[in-house]
């Protein structure tokens, strides 16, 4: 299989697992009768940010990036490469970004599977979406859009700061730690009004899957919000990326 | 000692620090008493994941697996021997079982031995076994197999490719940590429906050890879901190392 | 750029981070709202040791201070450079510490705009300021001097420990885990009386900050207690840095 | 300074950070008024664990000990000398535990001091004691000593397994973490029913400065179990030593 092939597949492969498993931690706190209902904030923290540590485990050969938002942000950060052996250009930027959202929605199709009878006994539709995708605590485009825009901005500007281009690999293996640790603080810190998508495939795959899928007693896939943690997660990778050309050879 | 003598004695003894501290911690936030009583679903995910850190510590020899389901995934995989420099054949295959197996029951007892007062004092007999073996929030075998399929998948595919075959022996050491942050990582994403057993010799032999121990005021063992906790991982490990073959080389 | 500005804008940065990221967690915890609402004091103490990770990760050229009472504390322990490459002495001391200061206030007014509805949204004066600063939980100066000379003592000596002077560039990188594992430590654990600020430029700076933005129905800065959290860490600091030039040649 | 003379230094110094930290977030989760009051036993579990990696960072030089389990373990599995180059003999292990000791008072003296107010404030003579030393959930000599055996069993055998003898002083450095996420676990798993002191000089150097501190207010030091948490920890320790000399050479 050529490079790009490769890169599909183990972004695909990555997405899914990261977002079964984040996806999980809330329908495990949310959802009716689950053996881990009312767990807190911080197991939802834990959960997502291992989520990560274990999708970024399986994604080793494409760079493991798993979030548009990281891909767009190493492209703006003039990467020639996706520490993959991959080149920048406008096919691999699709192939990573596509490969996302199918594994994402994959792997919310996994989460509802492993939850299939929590899903049914679930009264409450909003409950049901939350467990896909991400809401506001307080709506309001703009300021939904900052808190997103920040976020990401952290995830990104730090994460290009492991391991700029080439030493991207450096990101799997034992660097998975850091970015899960880098999640968790994220979301410990910064998920407070939005929920922290700080990843497009994260939310929107998982919003399509919901959608598609014949939930029981499922309500609006909330389209109306769906733009901010695609939009605000594009922008802060953007600036991240940007930031960091000046900016890194300086701090790290 | 030959080969599989070494194998025995370090899968029994790492699967039963496994259990020990694995049950321990169920036994701290169910039983009545105790000081960690009613200490939350992260507590248990966490105590979990380090018992299982622990167990990897202390069987290097083997190869760490301290679980039917790795051992049969890594059959599945196509590998030729099992990160111990023992052949993967039918005796080595029943070695590492049957000594997981009778790790998992001596685990189980001196965690009785630990909380013998707590058992004693402890009013509900479903407490009781809920320390010892696990059991669904929402009785359905269908879907309750579905779960732990999936959980025992994301374990077995991840662990495979942490280490293919001869690299296996990179799981202990500074490789149990990893392990440990996946089982955490599974247990509060995927551990809601089914208490997240992902281990036939986790649940069976603790269950056998229940049924044995003179336990006071114990109830049923609940024989009749006993078979999902291990019907549900051999699947899932199976898938997993099946799965590994096509898709490892791609991502990671 | 010379070497100083390369301090300059690495401390800046890293502080703002770290300040961003802290100041997050507590927003989380304690405002109106928000997602993490009463999310618990292991949140918090989680938030912040990964804040100063992810902030350690970014500030690696100039040794990642990001806290005059560690600066001072490596001119108390008779350092000759800052792990940095930057020679010790009044100049670069001052650039420390002007860009730690600076650093914090700008992580903080990017704090106010994460959570800005949720400063709008909260009743409680006090519950704002102590998302920017810390307060005692007992008024007392004698005694929460006391709490904060103790806390930063334990930082600043285990913190020269891990890599005194010249490879003090082992704080960044992997040594960042160690420094967030401590932050943890001494939050859980000397944090009870007065919220452990163990570093002036992370209270002074939002403190400042706090007095300058225009947070709707704020109230008093608390500029009476301000003081503490500046002088107990600087005393602990210098203390540490003394105490380890007999101690560490002999514990580490 | 001879070798004897830095082992003492080095063991005092760890062993009285272990303490104070350890001490605190007990202190912190018990006391009145503190911020962090009803945190919860995770909040305390992590508290101690990164309590112990803290100590364990500081005390390299004696190959970091810091408790008489752990060095009477070392010598029941026939070690040579202790991880820090000094033989072992009757002087030394009297110097290890001696250090230990003094060490563990000291740093119960200060999380006194950074408590000084909440000690004063606190109503109830038994949770202040709680700070200092560790008493049964259910009061039964018998009992008692088996869960203190078990639980150190787990703790020495598995610490011996890191680094046997002259590997020691890997227990250091990285070292640290690992025995963190073994005290964490053997505290989620095991802690339960006595509060795992597993380390006679983390009980018994509190509780004589319980004893002897001016603390207002206080009750008994409970001396009738103060033998428990010295007597079982140290059968557990010599069990793991002496089981570790046939079983680690098998397993790890």
């Amino acid at each position: 299989m050529d490079n790009l092939g490769v890169v599909f597949v183990s972004e695909l492969v990555g997405t899914a697992l990261l977002v079964l498993l984040g996806c999980g931690v809330v329908a495990n706190v949310a959802l009716a009768k689950t053996k881990g209902f009312n767990g807190g904030f911080l197991l939802v923290n834990i959960g997502w940010g291992f989520a990560v540590f274990s999708g970024v485990i399986v994604s080793y050969n494409s760079g493991a990036h798993l979030n548009p938002a990281v891909t767009l942000g190493l492209v703006a950060s003039g990467a020639e490469e996706f520490g993959s052996g991959v080149p920048v250009n406008i096919t691999s930027v699709l192939v990573y970004i596509l490969a996302q959202l199918v594994g994402a929605m994959i792997g919310a199709a996994f989460c509802w599977l492993a939850y299939k009878q929590h899903f049914d006994d679930e009264p409450d539709p909003a409950n049901k979406l939350g467990v896909f995708s991400t809401g506001p605590a307080i709506r309001s485009y703009g300021w939904n859009l900052v808190t997103e825009v920040i976020g990401t901005f952290v995830l990104v500007f730090v994460v290009i700061g492991f391991g700029r281009a080439g030493d991207g690999g450096g990101l799997a293996a034992l660097g998975a730690l850091p970015v899960a640790i880098l999640v968790i603080a994220i979301g410990a810190s910064l998920g407070g009004p939005t929920g922290y998508a700080i990843n497009p495939a994260r939310d929107l795959g998982p919003r399509i899957a919901h959608a598609l899928l014949p939930i029981k007693g499922k309500g609006s896939s909330d389209w109306s919000y769906s733009w901010i943690p695609v939009v605000g997660p594009i922008i802060g990778g953007l600036l991240a990326g940007w930031a960091s050309i000046p900016l890194l050879p300086l701090v790290g």
